[in-house]
């Protein structure tokens, strides 16, 4: 069933029915396809283009072919090209001919953009619940370990002793970010571009936004030329989604090294671990690392659907067609990857001790030195050269700060009494941060409960 | 001046310095880190950390400064590595050892993510301006042409005559989408993360939501490690940049397209346009495939930033130095395409005639008939294979649609009767186009008064 | 039949299984981890590693396997999470428990390896073979039209005539660089791995030349760490195969401008162009945008890849697990775009008429006249300025160049006599352009001989 | 001095002058545009198109501008546009109007062409040489370390043992496939395009060949359109460059990872490292870490101008003008990346005992013992599971494998006596591995010798 068979003398060829058929991946809009169908003829026969006797025809013949498909009952064929045309087909063969009205001020342009809108939207929903799950269990596992320390890195060298639980917020507030991105590009993908048809509008007297409310949209496309060409809510998907999948990575390349024999931070579920084929002691992160890859590959869809859009002349174009399989990717790798970090962090056991020492090993309270020296008068400048001295001395004869004898510290400087020893327990110098965001337990505590707050009120509204 | 003077035995190497350095392009921050230092200095002494008089000999001591730096009259120094300890060198000089008090509380850390959020927050306001006036050059030319009829293209082939002013409203929705992602991108730039330090927050009693009022900010960071090592920001603006580059270069294509002597639809302003050094005749599109190629530097950029953070454990690393040098070409990139598309559409002549012309020539009017048969009864798939035969029969004699004789009208359906030739005139396909959105008369000038009032809307608001 | 069964006390979540395993794509690999796995044992064999009848044993297992896998009658099973374990399970079934020596000696990381290299030297066969039926497709063309006039551009605007041959042998040239490309990584990908095991080789006494030998590798690894992480050869045909898309989507962009009513230049074979669903008239490039369009794809799958290896530690990681699915897309999407193109190529129209008609109008022999005053002894600037006055001249008027009065031309130089009006014609101005790779048709057809006689060769040397 | 000042009536605007100039950084091309213009010159007398004297003049007079320029005795003049236009002012303004023969029979498009090429080739032979250097200071710490035992990682977990030599050699390798690359890219660079002309080659009798011989080109360009529309060489070199920047930033997160705390297996030359603005004791890899980060932007670069030349007609197009930055970045950047990796390689120290430890701890000769069952008769999976549970029983209790009792040995084994022991040290486990292109200490002294062969060779043969 060819729609623009009474053109074409000839048929089409194999060949090029199978480079350009789309069923093969867009068959996963069946449901998206079904039901704009549905909002579609009800709205036609709203506006008396048809009758509503044809539209309730369609509209239940359309519900049986949903469920044909959920049951696997129906035939894709290559030679109907799309989603489309094989339901219109299937509409065909169950109502008769006045499936042929189903089309009526309507296009594939307008009816593609929908169906594609229809489903970013609900799987938006879907991937802003996988990143609250992420988002629970970094705040479960920081519940536990507001008191935890450990080493807080830049540069991957110790810097100083931060509270676990400040360091798994850190994600959660990336998250949020996450979270707010989302919302906006589904603020942006709730439009309804149906009505807009080839390009241009149409002389029918349709009604779009009775077709928009139907399908629960909050806005109606106002430029029918923009309505069919526009993708950028695919573009702004794959870049939020790639966001997602960088704070992913990065917690992932994390736990990769914490869970090294020279870090062991942590003890990882078995279940999310991989053995060796030939080395019978391995026990590998696997799920960390593929989560690690498939940010490449989600930075590679946004990559490649921008290249597609770049210089393409208005309005529709088959290079759009290429949005589909780059999108279905990207939110199935989204979603699997959500899903497989909500359960590692929740089944992650922490080694707080290996943590705690490895914090008290690399001179991390040394800033809180320089800091007592600044409150004793000094600037900072020359306060952080007199510590940094401290540090080569103790460095050099491989003792820790506090091991310092009370003359050496004299010697730096008269200030440096004994009062200023107990700065150098990493439990003090974690203690001190009070400054609002800070790793002290105090205010930790303080972020802990709003950001349960906050994921309660997402969860609620959702 | 190297900071950690106190710690290393050795001078560092000229070839790691040159290799590290980053004043040779990060001094274009110079306006963010003295605003920034000011602000801070001040709540030092609000907060009792320094003196009164020590916040004001170095609020000003930096105001001098910048004056010297807005006159040329400093000298940038490698070997102080950054624009953060160049300038904190220019005011030892200025100010004496109180200088040193300056970093109290601070880390270039917190202090280099300020800089650049403040610098952001800066340009993407010019860059929104930029927007805008593309956006009204392209109301203007829409004014202009509310009844110009051109042809409406699918897949370059012409589909359905449209009005050239609906065509351009098409791209000022884009735009208009563009100016909300980069308000999104804006208020999540719009958060100060200075008194995060290092990365842990400090012991001193500062106050961070102070400097963010200060420097006019709208949050405050809520977690000390996320605040040093987001650069979330700088994606999403590369993101949002890429999207306005896109567009652009869709409108580059079609004005590259439109001034081809095949299409002769435009005539571009002679200074817009470049001769070739060896063919006389020519007057080449220049900056329009300027403004093409410009995008995929911008893309690359965002995929390059991408790359840089997948994978990096937290919090600060290096290789977030290299958020600048790309930043700061997609900004100067997005500015000057964004002018010269606002001159170059402000200053095009459309050649009317030869749009009509084209529009009349491409059977663009087939799908009206079809509607007309559908108004009739038929199925729209019944009606769309009539109307197909129709303008095969047309083609393959040479002739337009209004063309065909009477009885050839007839011999595919009887209900094409003379009345239906009205219908194939382009003026009257376009002005049946009275659906929500579309390219009927109606419709546009509605559209634009919505579009003129947005636009001042949001020139008032800035 | 997890393979380290022996530690792990619990069984591996079914979350996890799920997210891990690959045998959803990878058993596309089965030919090549067959062909592997056989010249594995007999080397094994050979090196007295295992015995000659358990080699046989395997071998035929394997041979059985094959023939099972082909006639669709295994099953995979994700619990054994790939290719190799799938396979090994399958013949354990099959030969009892002397299928556990399969795997003497090897590792996942070295198979897995030589099964990805096995598979790219045969796609990269295949792809030869495909660019050159575009080549040949793109001679044929050339053959034909070595006398057909079309205006050459640049920057979208006639600049002067040239054969549509020529035209067509920039792409040659383009793909026969692709050819050599293409060998270069094919070379690079002929390098076996088998043998560097899980990463550092092995204590049996096992024969990588042998197994490479059998499986007629041109190379064999040469440093056992490098062999199981190194995926440059991915990279470098994602690169390649970039490069190849690129100029398909030149070509595309050029058939799809020439296809529009205002260019006109190609009637496209309806087999490879597709209607409207809406409006009857149309016969849109369909195909050609399909290839434009999957180039960024596949420009995107090369960016993923790099961005996943970027900054992967030594030796094998799970991310390089990754490299499949991108691969295995880039690789059908070149063979099916190539095959493609050869079609559209092949039985594309070039409507000469047209062509000659458009090279006429756009003043493009301006230069001829140019180079003719040079001859007279004019500086090429001077005589470049004058002819851009005569062009300004006749196209105020709307006249062509060889419309312009006697007195006209001589107003502008007196050297512009009679005789120099015949180098105003397309046709002499072609022929004129005599110099090496010119497009002058004694050029053209030398060009075109050594580009067959370049094609003969390389399909007889493969 | 604009060229085609003989047809535009008016002035070109500033605005248009800024935005289209590109001799704010295609002055850097100004040799090779010297040395092309020289040869084309001389060849153009050779020929007979000029006189000698009139090459001489030129010759002479752009020696001199060369001198100029690097004495910084010249002004680039933004409305002379491009290096070409301002040389050619220079050249006038020292020879007077025999100048204006320079650009007899030639065009922008190929000298831009040719001046590109010669850049290209010339930075690549630097950048072979900057990689010979990272290979040769691979070599020496080769060479010190062929029996420093290393922990060899897959996942980044404890694999088996190796030696640190083998594990520098898999650099060493890699970068040998660059230095591959880099010729085969080379190879096609070293093309020239010049003759081409403006796309159709010209009527003047030029000898390219001649040109070509005089530049030490060892190709010719066969297809004028194509010589000036190609810009395969330019994504060819990215593609390269990205890998070779891949396998630095591979490279540079092991020495991340190593000259952490938690690893301690180097110690980084001060030189190379950086201090903390607030932290006294901190020492960071900035610049292993700049490597990395630099790879994401040149992975960028590639991507953008895959970009750009995606769906582009021929022939020359303004879109092109974009390759040249992105070009200059990547080259720098790759030679700087090269030169600081070659100077940090060589400075480094191991500290061989930390990795020597760490080696023995992580059940590293687990596999040893499954090889020795295998040779006891035992197929691999089953002596894969028996060593597995001997794994899990040493670790429940904290123990080495070789601290295990007889009694547990036998317990699992009887196979497992007393002289399986010696299999159990790292030493004996390295020194087993003496498969080809293994660990073993023979195997990494062959290999190590042969690299060092290649590379003097290599360094001869340039």
């Amino acid at each position: 069933m060819k729609l623009w068979g009474g053109r074409f003398g000839t048929a089409g060829g194999r060949a090029a029915e199978r480079f350009t058929a789309s069923i093969g991946f867009d068959w996963r809009l069946y449901r998206e396809d079904i039901e704009g169908s549905q909002a579609h003829v009800r709205m036609l026969a709203i506006q008396g283009i048809i009758t509503r006797e044809e539209s309730d025809l369609m509209v239940a013949g359309l519900e049986e072919i949903r469920q044909d498909i959920e049951r696997c009952q129906v035939e894709w064929r290559r030679e109907d090209e799309d989603i489309h045309m094989n339901i219109e087909r299937m509409l065909l063969a169950k109502v008769g001919p006045v499936a042929g009205k189903m089309h009526t001020a309507r296009s594939r342009n307008d009816q593609v953009a929908l169906d594609l809108r229809l489903f970013l939207r609900r799987r938006i929903d879907e991937l802003a619940t996988g990143v609250a799950h992420v988002q629970s269990a970094l705040l479960a596992q920081a519940g536990d370990h507001i008191h935890t320390i450990m080493p807080g890195y830049t540069h991957l060298q110790v810097g100083q002793p931060v509270s676990l639980a400040h360091h798994l917020l850190a994600y959660f507030d990336m998250l949020e970010r996450d979270q707010e991105r989302l919302a906006d590009c589904r603020r942006r993908t709730d439009v309804s571009p149906l009505g807009a048809c080839a390009l241009g509008g149409t002389s029918f007297p349709i009604d779009p936004e009775e077709v928009a409310a139907q399908l629960d949209f909050k806005g109606v496309f106002s430029n029918s030329i923009d309505a069919v060409s526009d993708r950028d809510f695919v573009v702004e998907f794959l870049a939020s989604g790639s966001l997602v999948m960088v704070h992913l990575s990065r917690l992932a390349e994390e736990l990769v090294l914490w869970s090294s024999q020279e870090f062991g931070f942590v003890e990882l579920d078995e279940a999310w671990t991989g053995g060796s084929s030939i080395m019978p002691q391995k026990k590998n992160p696997d799920s960390l690392e593929l989560v690690r890859g498939k940010t490449g590959r989600v930075i590679g869809h946004l990559t490649g659907m921008l290249t597609v859009l770049k210089g393409l002349p208005l309005a529709y174009n088959s290079d759009l067609q290429e949005d589909k399989e780059a999108l279905f990717a990207a939110c199935d790798t989204l979603e699997e990857c959500l899903s497989a970090m909500a359960q590692i962090i929740a089944t992650t056991i922490f080694c707080t001790e290996r943590m705690a020492r490895a914090a008290e090993k690399g001179y991390s309270t040394a800033t809180e030195l320089a800091d007592f020296l600044v409150g004793q008068g000094l600037t900072f400048r020359d306060a952080h050269a007199m510590v940094g001295s401290l540090v080569a001395l103790a460095e050099s004869s491989g003792r820790s700060l506090d091991q310092l004898e009370k003359e050496e510290l004299w010697g730096v400087s008269p200030l440096l009494g004994e009062e200023c020893r107990r700065l150098l327990s990493v439990q003090a110098a974690v203690k001190q941060k009070r400054s609002r965001g800070g790793t002290g337990p105090t205010q930790v505590t303080q972020a802990l409960a709003q950001a349960q707050l906050r994921l309660e009120q997402r969860v609620r509204s959702t």
